[in-house]
């Protein structure tokens, strides 16, 4: 275990740390005490029905959408809604590399896939909270990743999903992106096959993996046209320092190798033999594929390639500049539009 | 001196090294003996009028231009026009680091700029050709640099201009992106400051680098539409090794790097204190500017923008979803494309 104050109740709690017990692993081997960190928002209605799932992007936790989506007054209201998000395995809140002892710890941790992190969200849903339906899934990225998983494992418990950015199957080109992105840290000396004392010392690493993140997770509009500057950064190299290297550099190089090794392979096909338009027909939620213009890794075409095998579904693009990282809430626009967005598939009946 | 067969007549010959004597050098020192790689299709005519200028791109050399480009019947006609493709700086034909014996050699390399290949070049042509007129400067990516820098820096000289896939001034995304890339090589502790015996103990930097350019050098589509198994490689994992390892991994790191750095830097508004539309507003040349579709780095948006700014040009994207490395010449309907445009280009009135 590494002890890595980054991951805690002081920077993204409140959360709850709930222990669902032993969880399987779809690559074998299991996790003993699998402990999901989940914040609520909200409270659970006597009929049960008005739970909203929220699963976590790559290196996001739960504190995000507290402070950008959910609200009063927005799409994803407490006043209205049971609002669960849980933070995904490796994300460093929930059971992780770095905060697992003993044998399965840091560079020893198992592999963990999207269907293992939806399995153990059931089980806490379902055995935990007594869920047996839950009136909306939504989540960006990898959450876009779970969210599709949710669609089609469990078809008759999901009523309606929004995946935001993301894919059903993960393309070549992302995996390839995301090979990159782990190769940024493994390639660093000091990263020694996992076995750091602290994620500082791989400092140099997590420095690359932040400045590809700057290539890939915005546009070339995005820095055209000054966006760096209107967030409050004068100069690239403010923005790359303070914003972007500042944000990655605390995190845990285990726990992000273990969420980009999981986001390679999501794949709702391999419940099909690998026939992603069988897989996709098993979806009975209402569903609002929601990519961003801009999003240079999970673009519109690949997002409505796989929205159109989705049953009644809608292809609802979003514009924004800001690209994949629209999601951090950069842009009031793309906010505004989603939650309207959300909004209409919430009224929609079930 | 490092010894590298890769650079060779055998691979990328025939072509003539041509010794144009010192060059002073915008970032200050000069290179003593600065010899052009040149590579020259048909025959210089006596009004000397008839030449076309073609500057090479980053990892390129002028091989690719006499392999995909150039051809009795197509808008470069060696029947008709004096095409010389001359090497640019730093690419491991013309004067590099890795050909250059002594104090420059190497890690100790001086910084070179796109304006000191552009004097480069024209001093080659004007004092070795006499010739004081081009009908067409054409080039792709940091070739599409030095075609911006010439039409700037020589307007009288400079009939028509293509530049294809490139920009006048490189953006902030573009600068990052060739940052990635020279951080791929850098971060190899075998690259050990640039004092690496031969270019294969940088093996693990190079193929980083290699991966880097898989995912920015084409695009989502391309692999989305199976692209690579188009091209002949059943697998990802093939494509990978064989084709984009295959190709970067001969290369020379500090080479790679001069040219990185150069790319980086390009900027036509270095002539008029940081002012693009006055330093655009200098050229006289009928100008074609033509964007891949799919390029993810130097994409229709950013070349548009710089192309309203040259008087009386056009703005011809084409499309393709290999991106940027159509220029490679893999999809025929881009070459076609290109070509068409480019024999508009020749015929009209200089």
């Amino acid at each position: 275990m590494i002890d890595n104050p980054y991951y805690s109740q002081e920077a993204h709690g409140p959360y709850e740390l709930m222990n669902i017990g032993p969880l399987e692993l779809e690559e074998g081997g299991s996790l003993a005490n699998c402990t999901l960190a989940v914040a609520t928002h909200g409270k659970l209605n006597a009929a049960k029905d008005n739970a909203i799932l929220v699963p976590t992007w790559y290196s996001g936790t739960s504190k995000i959408w507290e402070q950008v989506y959910i609200g009063q007054g927005r799409a994803l209201d407490p006043d209205k809604y049971f609002i669960l998000v849980v933070n995904q395995i490796g994300n460093g809140l929930s059971t992780s590399p770095h905060n697992t002892p003993g044998a399965q710890g840091g560079a020893n941790f198992p592999k963990v896939r999207i269907g293992d992190d939806v399995r153990a969200q059931h089980k806490l849903l379902t055995e935990r909270f007594g869920i047996g339906t839950l009136a909306l899934v939504v989540g960006g990225s990898m959450g876009a990743q779970q969210t599709y998983e949710w669609a089609v494992r469990y078809p008759d418990m999901v009523q309606r999903a929004a995946p935001i950015a993301g894919t059903a199957k993960n393309t070549d080109h992302d995996f390839l992106f995301a090979e990159t992105l782990a190769e940024t840290i493994t390639s660093d000396p000091a990263f020694q096959d996992g076995n750091y004392a602290q994620s500082s010392d791989v400092a140099a690493g997590l420095r690359r993996h932040a400045k590809l993140w700057a290539v890939m997770g915005w546009s070339t509009e995005f820095y055209q046209q000054g966006r760096p500057a209107a967030l409050g950064f004068p100069t690239l190299r403010e923005f790359i320092d303070n914003f972007m290297v500042g944000y990655f550099a605390p995190m845990d190089p285990n726990d992000l190798l273990c969420m980009a090794w999981k986001w390679q392979r999501g794949d709702v096909s391999r419940h099909t033999g690998g026939d992603l338009k069988a897989a996709l027909g098993r979806v009975k939620a209402k569903t609002f594929v929601m990519p961003v213009s801009h999003d240079m890794f999970f673009p519109p075409a690949d997002c409505q390639a796989e929205q159109q095998l989705v049953p009644g579904s809608e292809f609802r693009p979003i514009g924004s500049i800001d690209g994949h990282l629209a999601l951090f809430g950069t842009d009031p626009n793309f906010i505004a539009h989603l939650d309207t967005n959300l909004a209409e598939l919430l009224a929609t009946p079930a």
